[in-house]
Formats: structure tokens, C-alpha cells, sequence
């Protein structure tokens, strides 16, 4: 996959000055470009929110298997789902990159295209960043949002007994996909997993659906990043309630069991403990949030944090850093 | 300067829960913790303000050289300097790091120690980061700044024919102190030149400065992050003008003089080329402003786009990142 970017000129050849005018080339911004970005007023009422998230090559994601600009879709996807689930709406991004002067220019802008072509999709600028040589390839994305009204946000530690759990996107996809390339590399995993692959490369993430969640009467969200029966947990013992998730709303799909077939592994792994889903999990009062289906109930705290049918998960290792 | 932190746990064998408490503790913050963190509202007409700097260990910083805790102070003031460059004040922090597994939980806390006194002097916030594994240091911190007022920010474009530059802070000082450190280390440096490898561990950095330089009339501003004459000619050809430096405002003084002699070097280099000093340099029509002292004029472009007593500098080569 990266024949073609060898005809590129390196960081070293092009120097620093060089990259950055290539990056803001194909990331073009009015707000990018003094020592800080200035970003547009918000309405009366309106707080910033903020979040940062570090991917390191090898680590979070491998050249072999990843474009760089679906490395750059990634972390846009990571940081907003952080931004939509406190119910807010992201607005900026910050893309800071370290790596080695041999690197090929076309690495980077790819990752600053990959950024600019997702986060266009949510009406967000890159404003600003910063470019620096080191030993590997470290990007770090800081994602500012905008949560308007005077309603609390959507936090970790208001998950009510009596609320519904809703979900917006798949669960497990990701991690599947991820033992997929694993075990066929990109460019030979059958066609028939293209789906489950995309979700680890490139996850997908709906526009507006934590202000949506927010205006519906979710209370509590989250994003399954480090895994469904982790991120739960957090909510659960942060709120001091359990959640009890509905078997058959979360049962691998077709494309799951297929999958484990050929793997011989159990899909029950991939959606209980995957992560790196991004897909927005919220408690609410509401009914029928658009985007989101149910997947559970939150009931009085009991022994478990998180069960499934009333039992205790039979997974629930998550992605740890360390 | 490592022993005293031999004794603590890996990052690895504390685990990353383990870790985050620990940070939390050092730097406490009511917002940190939840997917993103949400700010307080700030009047009305308020802009936010946000800029990146990622810091790679042995190219920003060596352990050898620096405590853990200076490494946060100067993370903070690099990302600060940035922030008040545009006439903002600083509110929050976001931390981003990524360390090996065999890393000493001691670095992380001294690191989050020292952005936390830091930022303390200017009333702002840890409010959240991300913890990654990786084969080398890096460190990336985000700060959000508060842009008060109807005013327009100080931004790199708006220095005028008949202004005065001011500068807060010590030019030159960071280079002679990291040039002293790479001929006797940190242990060895004579007591006399403390000052000047202080101001590269750990830059001064007054608060409230760009705010203040705002409010008197000030309308260009940058930090001396990179040279001065490297960020001088930013300036001016960003504005269009000449900026003229006074050589007698700006001249060596005792300090830079003596290591100059000790190294036996040219402490103009030091003064004209050495950045990292992280000084603020502005233009502005008022007089006086408090901590700031002139440095030279605005003059109309001529050929040159900064000039020390009407001369080309001799010194023009910055800190470059390729």
C-alpha cells in the first residue's frame, strides 16, 4: 500500500515550512496559521468542551493495514465521539504529529486530508497544530466542541434506575475487523468482511446524535472505546447503578458469525469486550432517539455492574494502554 | 539526577487505571474525567483560544538534563506563551503521553507535578489527557485559552508603520543555557550561569501580559519560540512592514557575555537566533505597558524585513523542526 508514496519528497528534503503549507493545502483554514486559533463566538450559554487522544504507530494503527488518510479518519472519529458524547457538537480540531525526517511528505498530508475530509462532515475546521521530528509516528488530536442550552452535559454519573440504553452504531465490528487483518493482512481479507475491516480502518460516526441524545432525555453517554461491558462498567459504578443489557440486542450479527467462523473464535469476545467502535452509548427517559436503538435497561445497583440477562458478561477484558 | 526515582513502580506494573489516579492525584480537577471535559462559561463575547506543542524527548528535552517536573513547567509555558500571543488568557490544559511500559511512574507524576505548579500561576486547569504505551517519550499538551472583549486578537498580521516593540522577558538566555548544558551537563554548569540553564528547563513566563499588551494597544504579537529573528520576520512580513531592531535594547548582556567568553562563541547567536525563550514580542502604540520594555519600531517595508540599527542581522537561522 505504499508504492505509491515513494515518489513524494521526505519531511527532511521538504523541510518544516514546506510540510505545513502542504498540509494547510489540503486542509485549508482562515483560523489556522497565527501562534493560537481564535475560534468563532457561540451563542450566550454556549461552553467549550475539550478532548485529546494520542495514536502511535504499531500501537494504534499500522501502515500496512491503514491509509493515511483512514489513519486520519480514525482520529477524528475517536475524538468526536468523545466531543458528541458529552452532548456537545464538535467544532475544531488540532492535529500535532511527530515523525522521522525520512518519512514521506505523502504520509502527512494523507493524515491531514484524511482529517479534513471527516471532520467536513461535521462542519469542523483544523485551526491549528504542530509538526515535530522524533524516532516514530506519534499523532495527537485535540477535538474542541461547542454544548449549547443550559442543560448539564451528558456525564458518566447520571444514569438514572428506570432509563433505557440506546446505542448508536455497531458493536464489536471493530475488533473483529481488527483479528481479520491479523490474520489475512489488508490486502487479503475476503471481500465478504470488507465491512468489518472499514469499521477497525475508518469507523464510521453519525453527526449530531449526542446534542440529539441530549435533547431527547439522555442523561448519561459514553463511546465504546475500550470495550461495550468496560465502558458500561465506567457509567454503571460512576452512577452507582447497574445496567442490564438485552441479550438478543446485542447478539453477533450475520457478518460477526461468519467471521468467527473462519476464525474459530467466539464473536461473544469481539462485541463484549472489543472497543474502538466509537459507536455512542447513552442512558435516557427519551423514546425512540433517532439513530439509536435500545440494547438494555438501567436498574438499582446490584452485585454486577453490567449484566447480560441478568447474568455477569462472560467477557469483559477491554483495550488497556498498558 | 534519575536515582531518587528508581524506587517507584513501571507504568507497566501500576497499569494505566493506576496511573491516571495518580496523575489525578498530583493535579486535581473537578472537571477532569468524564469523555471530555466540559469548561465554565465565560462572559458574554467571549472567544475561545486554542493552540498544540508536542514535546519528543532528546529533541525538546533530556532526562538528563531536566527534571520531570521542569519538563511539565516548559510544556506549559511554550503552549501558555502561545496562548497570550493572541492576547487570550489561559484557562485549561489538556496532556497527551505516550511512554514505555518500563517508564517509571515517577516521570509521569513529576511531569504532571510540574504542569500543574505552573499553571497554577495562572489560574488554569488540568483538565483532561490521554495515556498511551510507545517506544519513546512524547508529550503533547493542548491549552485553551479565553479571548475577552470585542477587540480583535493580537494576530501576526497587524503590526504598523509608527508602532513601537516591546518585549517581556529574556532574549537569548535559553540558547546559552542549553549550550552550557551540552558542554558541562546539568551538575557541572557554574553556579554563575544557573539563570541561564534555568531559562531553558524552566522559562519564565509573567500571566496576564498578552491581556494586558491588548488592552494598551497592542495589536501584533508572537513569542520568541523559534529566534527572534526568525519570529520578528514572521511579524513583519505577515504585516508588511519592517521591524527595526534598537541593537542597544537587545545587546548581550553581562550574563550571555560571560558564558559567551566561558564557551567562547558569539552571544549574538544566543540573541538573535536562539528562541525557545519564549519572550513575548509585540508591536503596539501605547507606552508603557506594564513588564514589557521597547526593543526597536515598526517602520514602513523596506528591503529588509528586520533590521538591527538599520543593518541586516548577522544572525538569521531559527529552531527548525526539519
Amino acid at each position: 500500500m505504499t508504492n505509491e508514496r515513494l515518489n513524494t519528497p521526505t519531511l527532511a528534503e521538504i523541510g518544516e515550512k514546506g510540510v505545513i503549507a502542504a498540509i494547510q493545502e489540503v486542509a485549508p483554514s482562515m483560523i489556522n496559521g497565527d501562534d493560537a486559533a481564535v475560534l468563532t463566538i457561540g451563542p450566550p450559554n454556549t461552553r467549550t468542551v475539550v478532548t485529546t487522544d494520542m495514536l502511535v504507530e504499531n500501537r494504534h494503527f499500522k501502515l500496512d493495514w491503514s491509509t493515511p488518510e483512514e489513519i486520519g479518519h480514525k482520529a477524528v472519529v475517536q475524538n468526536f465521539a468523545d466531543i458528541q458524547a458529552m452532548g456537545a457538537r464538535p467544532i475544531a480540531v488540532l492535529m500535532a504529529l511527530s515523525a522521522p525526517p525520512s518519512t514521506r511528505l505523502s504520509l502527512v498530508t494523507g493524515i491531514a486530508r484524511g482529517i479534513y475530509e471527516r471532520i467536513q462532515e461535521f462542519s469542523a475546521e483544523l485551526v491549528g497544530g504542530d509538526l515535530t521530528a522524533g524516532n516514530s509516528i506519534v499523532l495527537s488530536i485535540t477535538a474542541v466542541g461547542s454544548l449549547g442550552g443550559s442543560q448539564p452535559p451528558l456525564s458518566l454519573n447520571r444514569a438514572r434506575p428506570g432509563q433505557s440504553v440506546i446505542a448508536c452504531g455497531c458493536i464489536g465490528y471493530s475488533a473483529a475487523g481488527l483479528d481479520l487483518l491479523k490474520k489475512f493482512g489488508r490486502d487479503h481479507v475476503p471481500v465478504e468482511f470488507l465491512k468489518l475491516v472499514r469499521a477497525h480502518c475508518t469507523p464510521p460516526l453519525m453527526p449530531d446524535r449526542g446534542v440529539v441524545a441530549r435533547a431527547t432525555g439522555a442523561t448519561a453517554m459514553t463511546d465504546n472505546s475500550d470495550g461495550l461491558i468496560t465502558d458500561l462498567t465506567t457509567i454503571a459504578d460512576r452512577s452507582a447503578v447497574t445496567i442490564e443489557l438485552n441479550p438478543a440486542a446485542i447478539e453477533p450479527d450475520h457478518r460477526l458469525l461468519r467471521a468467527a467462523e473462519v476464525l474459530g473464535t467466539d464473536p461473544w469476545k469481539w462485541v463484549l469486550s472489543g472497543g474502538e467502535d466509537h459507536t455512542l452509548l447513552a442512558t435516557t427517559t427519551g423514546e425512540n432517539v433517532s439513530g439509536f436503538r435500545e440494547i438494555g435497561r438501567v436498574i438499582r445497583r446490584g452485585t454486577d455492574p453490567v449484566t447480560i440477562g441478568g447474568e455477569a458478561p462472560t467477557w469483559t477484558e477491554g483495550w488497556k494502554s498498558y
